[in-house]
Order: C-alpha cells, then structure tokens, then sequence
C-alpha cells in the first residue's frame, strides 16, 4: 500500500499515520517531494486489508499495490496447473470442450443433445439442472431429476458432467452426479457456497461474475483453494458492458491476464459471452488463438424450441463446424509453435 | 415481445414465427411496413421468456417490452407500501435512517457506535456479523457472537436491528437476533437465498446488485414476495461503472424510477455508495431531495481503527451533522409541498 | 509515480529503472521490502507522463498518484471560484438556472420558450443552433440563423444565451450571439476545440463527456485554461452505463468530487442525465440539496412535436414547478445553514 | 419504432399517438392485447428519429427497431468492401498490418521503426503527428515536421503512411502527406470533421469511440460516406468498462458484429486495445482467428524512452513473433477453409 498525504500534511499528521500503521505490524517508510509527500507500507497484505488510513487527517488517498490472492497466483505456482477430471486434463496444451444445452429439459432432449456433442468430439456434457433465472417465473431446471438424466447421459455417451450448483443444500446431490461442479457468474462471490464447493472433493468451474474484475475472481478461486480444493478452473462468459447489441462484452483479454497472473487453467464460453449464435464460432476460434485451455457452449437440438437461452445455441450443424475449427486451429499453432502466452 | 425480421425474410419464414408463438399460447400480430416486418406478440409475458425466436430464420431480433415482475409492480400495488419494522414505519413519508459500524468488531465498539446512532436521532442500528469479503484473508465478522451484541445493542438503546445474512444456513439465527434481515449486494441474485428470506417472516432490505439494473432489481424482490413476504425495502447502494474516484456510481435516479415502476419504499446507502466518508453528507441531502425513504449510513467510533471499510465511514461529528440536515430538508419539503414524484 | 518491482526483480533491474527516472530529471527513492520492492518517483508530473517504465524489464507496474491539472485544481485556488456571465454570478451561492429548447427549431418555438423561460425566473436560454446528432439524417441545427433567433430572444426576455459551439469554425459566430459557449460531452476531448474556446473571451460551460472520467474532465477544463480563459462552469450530464433505464447514469457524486478537487463551479443537467422529463424534477431538487451551483434544463412548449430530444424536456407546468422547488430547498439550505460540503 | 402505451392508456390517448405519427407521415398500427396495447410505426426511420413520442399521454416508452444507417450497412451494400489504399487493398482476404510507433517523436526514432516495420513485412507505417493527449501538459506532436518525417519514411521504405487528424484545419496538410487519415476514438462523434474526411479524397481509418456502440460508431461512418467518401474502414481500439488490469476492454465480438451488420472492412489494433505490450501477442492472434481483416500495433525501437504510450508498445523482438503468428494463422486458416463468418 502506499499512502498519497495531501500537500499540506503536517509533520504531525505524517507522524500519526505512520503510528498506525507501525501499530499493525507493518513498516512505513516516508518519500519527501517537492510537491508531495508519500508513505509507503511494507509487510502482509492481509494485515494491510484491515487498517484505515484514508480517513486520517492529512491523508489524500491510499493504493493498494499487491495482489490480495496466493494459492491462485503465479508466484506461488509458476508451472502451470493441469486439472485432471475424471481422467481429462485441462490445461496441458489441447483444448477441450464443454458442450450441451443451457438447461436439462427432459430426458430425450438431454440425449439427443448429448449425442451431437460427443460425435463432433468434445469431452464434457454440460447442461444445468439448478437454473438461476432473473425472474421467478422463468423455468428453474429439473433439479435432481436434471442431474440423473445428466448421470444417465454420462453412461451412453461416456462424456464428463460439468453442471452448476446454486445452493449450498444442493452440493452433495451434484457431487454425487457430475465429475465437475460450476459456480456461476451470479454466485462468484457468493461466499458460502465458495468455501463449501472449496470442501466437495470435486474439481470446480468458476464462472466469472457479470461485472467481476480479474483481482475479484481470482480473489474468488482462493475461497476455492484455501477451502482445500486445488482444482479450480476459471471460464470467462463475458462481462457487463454499456453495449447492448451483444448480451455481454466477451472480455477475451482476461485470457492473457489471467496466464500471466495466475496458474489455473482459463476456458471461454462465448454463448453467453456474446448471446447470439452467429457469434459463438468467431468467439471460439479467438479464445483459442488467445491461448484458452477449452470452451463451454450452449448446443441444443432444436434452438427455437430452447425453454432457456435458446437465442446463444448452436444448431448442431454450427457447432460441429465449430468443433472442426478449434481442433484444427489448436493443432497448428502447437504444430507451427505458435504460442500466444510470454508469462 | 416484438420481433423484427430481416428486411428480407420470407413469407414462410414469418408463417414459423407465427406458428411457434401460437404453439406457445400467445397471439401473433403482424406489421408489414416497405422497410420492415414486424410480428408483435401479445399474451402472458411468463410464457413469451421461454420462447426462443432470435434464432428461427428470417429473424433479426426481438425485443422485449413488458415488465416480467408483477408483485413488486405499481400496476399490481398503486399506493406506495409502507413497510412496519418492528414499529418503525419505512415508506411512510418521514426518512428513517439505519446507521452503525460497518462490521461489529467488539461489543465495545458497536455499544459506543449505537449510542451515537441513537443520540442523534437514527431509528435503526446496522452492522455486519457475517461479512462478504472480496479476499478469504479479510475479517469476516464475529457471526452469531456478534448477532449476540447487535441484539444487547438493541436492549440498550432501543434501536432496531437490520443486519447482513450472507448463507440460508444463517437466515434462522439472523430471524432470532434481528429485526429486519439485509440481502447484500453479491447476494442479489442468490436466488436460494431469496427464497429463503421470503419465507422468514421478517422484513428484507434488498441491496441493489453491484451491477444489477433497475429491472433484475425488481425482478429480486419479486422472488422475496413470491415466496410469500411482502415486505421489502429496497436500498441503491451504488453500481459499478468506469469511474474510479467514488468506490461507486451512487445512482440517486433509481430513487425517481423505483419510485415510478414499483410501489415498495427505498433507502439509499452513500456510504458504500461513494466510499469515501467526505461524500457522504451531499449524498445523503441529495437522496432525501430525491425522494429516498431513508437512509443507511457507516459510522464508526474511530473509523482510522475500523477493520473494515474505514474511509466511508463517518466520524460521530460528521454523522450529527448529516442527521440535523435531513431532518430539517425533509421537514421542509413536506411543509412546503415540494414532492420529487410524478408517479 | 510509485513503481511496483516483481518480486524476483533483480537489482539491476532496479538500478535500470532508477537510471531511467533519474535521466528524465525525477528522483527515485527505493523501498525494499519482503514480499516487494517499491520505487517512488518524485518530481514535476509533467515530466513523469512521457517517460515509460511499464515495460523494463523488472516492473510489475506504475501507478500514477498525483494530478496532472493545475488551474483548475482546489490546491492552486483554494477559494471557489465565481464566473460572471454578462453580470450574472455563477458559483456564489445562488443556483443559476439554464433552460429552453433542445434545438432552436423555428422563431416562434424559440420565443414561446423563452417566454416560459423567463416567467418561471431563470437566467439563461439555452438552445442548440449547431446540434451534434449520432445519425447523419437526423436535424442538425439551424446554424447561424438559430443564433440570431437565440440573440432575439435575448433581446426580447433579457435572459443569458448559452449555446453550444461544435467546431472551430464556428466559434466566431456564437461568440458574435452568445454571452456563453457550451463544449458538449461528444466533444469534451476535442482537443483543439478546447483551446480555441480558451481564446475566444468569453465564459464556457463545460459538459462532461460521456464517459469521461473526473480527472479526465478537469484535465479538458485545464485546456480552456492553459489557453487563457478562467472561466470555465463544468456541467455534470449523465455517464454511460449499463443501465438502460435512464438514458445516461446521472453522476451526482460528481457535485460533490468536483467541489473537493477544484474550484470552479459545476451546475448539474437532470433532462440530458435520465432522458426521462419525469425525473428532471427529483433529479433537480437532488442536485442542488448535493451542492450543485445550478441547471441546465430542457423546457419545450410542445415536447411530443420537439425536433429532438423530447422525451426528457418538461412542460412549461413541470418546469415551473421544478423552479419553485429548487429556490425554496435553496434558500432553505443557505437559511438554516445546511451545507453539503466539506471542502 | 414500436409504441408500448400504458396499461390503462385510452382509446383517445391511442388516437392521439396514432396522429402524431401520421403527421410526420408515417403509417401506425395497433396491436391490441388483455396485458397491453403496442403501436407499431411503420415508414422512413430518418423521419421517425425527430417525433418525440415518449412525452404523450398514456406512453410508456418507445422502442427504436431499426438501424439508422444506410450506406454502411450490409443490406445496402451485401458484398464486403475492399478499400483500396495506395494500391494496398484492405477487406480481401490478406489481413493488413500497420506498425509503429504511438507518436512521432523525432526523424531518427521514426526511421528506425520504420525499418523494423518494414522488415517484418508490414504494409502501412503508423505514427501520431497531432496527439490528443488527456493533459494540456503531455506532448502534443511535432504536427507538420512529424508528417514531414513520415512521408520521408514512406519514400525509405515503401510503406504507406497512416496517421490521425485531430482537427480539421489539419486536413489539408494530412491528406498532402499521408495515405490514409485516421479519426481516433476520442473524435469519433466530432460531426464536424466526418463532415471534412468525408470530403477529403482519401481512405478513412475509423477507430471506435472509448464508450460508443457499434451502432454510433457505424452511423459515424455513415457521416464520412454521406459526405462523399466510400473508402472507410473500422477499427476496434478496445472499450471502457469497469475493468481496470487492462487499459481498454478489447471487445472482439465487434469484429463479428460489424462484419454481421456492415460491409466495412474491419482491423484491430490490441496496442491501445489493452494498454499493455505483454497481452499484444495474445489478442493479435485472437483478432485474426475472429475474422479481421487486419492489425494496428505500437512498435517502439526502445518502448522505455517512448513519450507517449511506452507500457502498450512491442519491442522489435515481440513484434516479428506477432508477425509471422498472424500470417501464419491467416494462411492457414484461408487454406483450411475455416472461416469465422456467417453473415
């Protein structure tokens, strides 16, 4: 932190900033200009986070400096981290996919959809069980009923489960039926759930939140990981934004921020990121030129027919064109060592 | 609903438009114009949210246009509700004012902080027991111990308590403690927990989501009175934009649009709002002017020792002075008819 | 300037670094601590804006700490400053209020709102001879022949004209008509517009760009400033948002941000800030209860056949009474010594 | 344009909306349901743009449906747009890079870059001659010297010449020296100098404003075309949003938009895009692989010395990998037939 005092501060002043500042433990240090006058502290940031000098007098403005998070940085682990899910990793250099309708509406859809995504070849079945809808009256998903046709469709199709819990209550039916729990963009800083997901034994997908800044989700994979799960993977779904002709601001950049500051693997999600099909193939071939380590995307059998989201999902024509792409686009840049990352 | 189709969409491609919305229980109606064809859809707007039309072919867009909260709506309630917090009446055209520490740290801190509070004249004692914290190394609060103070605080002074339940886990030992339960801010759209509180059988203030817009707003409460409670005050507590110098955008106009969409009493918080301590009391007399019901401000005894959110939080001088001044703004306003709202 | 080292920086990365500041005439100081390494630069702002540190080898990052405005900061004129419009004062205590027409569209709507204008007690006619408008098709102004409408007008009520002056070539004729030029928010960081309007001899009214930050904003009233011209009257109108409700997000905190950081006045624009006429009047009776030193107001005889913008311009009945609300609050304030700054 | 009345809006409310509508000669037609009644407006959106409906009696709001450019948009012109720059034809397949340094900042510096420019087998030279800097203070530019300058760097190397033009006095000497003129973000709504590039001869590189939606930044174009000039292309500069790691917020998903909504061609600059050289790699890849048509990016022979914008500018090294990254990427993906549009 450092310490911006006003350019009239007294000695006094500074000398009472510097006392409180000493009285929790950390070291001050005084920089003397000509028009200004600044106190740098020095020592743990978790003892920095609690003290507060703003409001002293003579103060002008303090600035934090250093980064809140550590499991979750890459100074802690400078390799980085490979999250194996049921026996397929994420983050070790091919791309995998997330793939299936926004929400389980029954059983045959949820078949159907599963079926288009494992024949174009991805990995991960997804499909929400648990539902958060901005208004009451909007279908709220199958619940636990969802979550046994996603354990069904595991079984025919051999795909992972990746489906989202919204609840602390609803934390161990999920851990039960999939091999990978998300937290959603509206419950990334929902704390509870943060440290009880942090304790479920089941690697994570962490959303992130709808106006998060990159410090605040990785903040929110620390929940995670000082819980005691390591295994957390971030998927950026695009951030809220003045636009309104996409659903969101596809915020692609956080891929390379997240692979300078961070260890965990990062994958996209550009049907909610964008909000509109026509988009998801462009998004997802930049994601992938951007160094991402996978994609989710919404595909539905019969998109008009989508009792959520329908506008985002592929057909699944699109979505095996799509599929085609990344593959092809991923093998040739690790072919021709085309790598977009200088941590 | 309206849908616009492509200046080039073709008979057939409307006739599916039409089938789908009729298939779905609405009523379809079309607009041919030289430039553009327009199909509007009439009927209950719970159905319309489940109806996937962007992507049928020969569709540019649609556009939603009717409200999807009903409840919380002025056309269901046109009297503004006034909502009964253990005695104390909120919406009924006198402010109330819900002040206290950030976070209850020591029940020496909070009994010095409610006296303060109470001697100038606040009706309701805040402080969080359960804190949301952006980093898993900040406080997190005393939790049911300091539940245990807020409810001594309350013997003391006889102010009521409104205080933060962050988990559905916690809702029973808040209920016990407390006499009006706040959702916060990251807590907006935790559906789960909305539902819970919706069924506690107290009175809910309802934080305004870091970057909810007025409607996901409404939408929130509508989830609380759906679950069977009416009583719900909302609070603007600032929405995150570009701007950098206030922690937040206090948005003082969801005070006039609340006002205008809904019928339920709203506060306003400019302590979190601009987070700075300075800002408070123009913030403050703005909000009455506006038309607020009330108010929630931080004091603190010693806000340089507070361990959490000290720069927004008042000293005992300063919060006096702010108390005297929206007493007499308010006053004023009544006694000489000048009303904020055209509803 | 204060420069955050990584933490495995060497030290002749840090030596590097403090080469480089010392070259461009700054001084550094180092502090060295466990967990990181600080360089602090000392010295004249504007040389510290040109030099680049980012991207030595070594540094995590720079932080800017001081402000890079000067006349137009509090610290260089710690009294606030009064701007004299053609004999009216403006920062003196009294609000001023600015009102009329969107555009000037015709003689007659002209002078049927400056009637009203003047009536309800205001000083200023405002109304856009040379309108920036976001389609090409849209009506663009009268040009000239509005400006010798709105000099009429003048004439007629004896009210101020204020009108907005949208490229250099223009400036010549609104200084020939009007007592003060208006910069508008698309063309806060026309840089050259801004320092031929610091030449041109009379006040300006400076409205904040769209999504312009404050520091950014006082920065642009520096170029009116540095070019010679003190009188600049900043006018706070709304910034972007995600929020759809309201046509812009109107920043009131801004009143109170500004009177912290500078001395010039700053009056607020509730019909541009919500672009709703209902909210003109909350938003008002709010702005000046913040502090603000006056309104800009758009009044239409007719709002439902204005030429633009008429669904944020009051009647001639809301107005008036927006008027007798905000002089009562005004003087009330002032009488009972009720201040919304600490300065 | 669609009307939303008020529920309980009546039969003489509706008759008077519906003859406001014909007034301004366009057809209405009323879609009547149990919930709500809709007005659709059928007829010249340029005519639609300046009837204030909203105001009326018994409105709710209303809907704009329609874009409000022509020339730009693809319905107008369905085949994409090649421009042709000084025999460098940008939109046909090859992706465009132009390189080098933010600002001009002496002979030597320039010729440099350019050599390193060249070298790496870019097409266009890029440098600022007139800076729009945010501080009056800040280096402003060598103007004509450093057009001089770029012109003598187009004679040593080939390269064509494009720079920005701040003002429109600057035209003439702009268009004497230069290939292409650039509007940057900052001007991208000052009408009056589209008005002038619109007449000016020469190709137009239209960066986007720091908060202007696709929609504004298209009817900015519209401005140059309808003033004359066909030859405009569009470049995504990043956006400004609540996320502070990065300078700008790159939205990508704009180059899908545009290349959905508009026949324009389209490049990316990642430079100002992020404000930092490390995430330059990453999202040049990533622009490519979303469909642009091309590339600006800051090359500085020594980014630490630069006077302008030093964090965001590679090194010679960084800049060839960027290089041969993007043509390989482009070649192959030309080669493989993956392609990221549907239009």
């Amino acid at each position: 932190m450092v310490i911006i005092m006003n350019p009239d501060a007294t000695a006094a002043e500074i000398k009472s900033v510097i006392e409180v500042i000493t009285a929790a433990g950390l070291e001050a240090k005084v920089m003397e200009g000509s028009q200004q006058k600044i106190v740098g502290v020095i020592g743990d940031k978790t003892k920095v986070a609690d003290v507060a000098i703003d409001v002293m007098p003579g103060v002008e403005k303090s600035v934090a400096i250093s980064k809140s998070f550590k499991l979750a940085s890459r100074e802690f682990h400078p390799q980085n981290s490979v999250v194996d899910v049921a026996g397929i990793k994420i983050g070790d250099g091919t791309p995998v996919v997330m793939a299936g309708p926004c929400a389980v509406e029954s059983k045959e859809q949820l078949f159907e959809a599963a079926d288009i995504v494992k024949a174009a070849g991805a990995q991960f079945l997804r499909g929400g069980a648990y539902k958060p809808r901005t208004s009451p009256y909007s279908f709220q998903g199958l619940e636990e009923e969802g979550l046994k046709y996603l354990a069904e469709a595991r079984e025919r199709t051999g795909l992972r489960v990746v489906t989202e819990v919204t609840t602390v209550e609803a934390i161990e039916s999920v851990v039960k039926y999939a091999d990978m729990l998300q937290v959603g963009a509206r419950n990334m800083q929902n704390f509870g759930l943060l440290k009880e997901v942090g304790k479920c034994g089941k690697p994570v997908l962490l959303k992130r939140g709808l106006a998060a800044t990159i410090d605040e989700w990785l903040n929110a994979a620390e929940y995670i990981m000082n819980a005691g799960n390591p295994d957390v993977v971030l998927c950026e779904r695009g951030i809220r934004t003045y636009e309104t002709y996409t659903r969101n601001t596809l915020d692609l950049s956080a891929v390379a921020a997240v692979k300078h500051l961070s260890h965990l693997p990062i994958i996209v999600d550009p049907s909610h990121g964008t909000g509109k099909w026509r988009m998801v193939k462009p998004m997802a071939f930049a994601a992938i030129a951007a160094g991402a380590d996978g994609l989710m995307m919404e595909v539905h059998p019969n998109p008009a027919k989508a009792l959520s989201d329908g506008p985002q999902s592929l057909t699944p024509e699109n979505y095996q064109e799509v599929m085609a792409g990344i593959y092809k686009l991923s093998q040739f840049m690790k072919q021709e060592n085309i790598t977009s990352m200088d941590i």
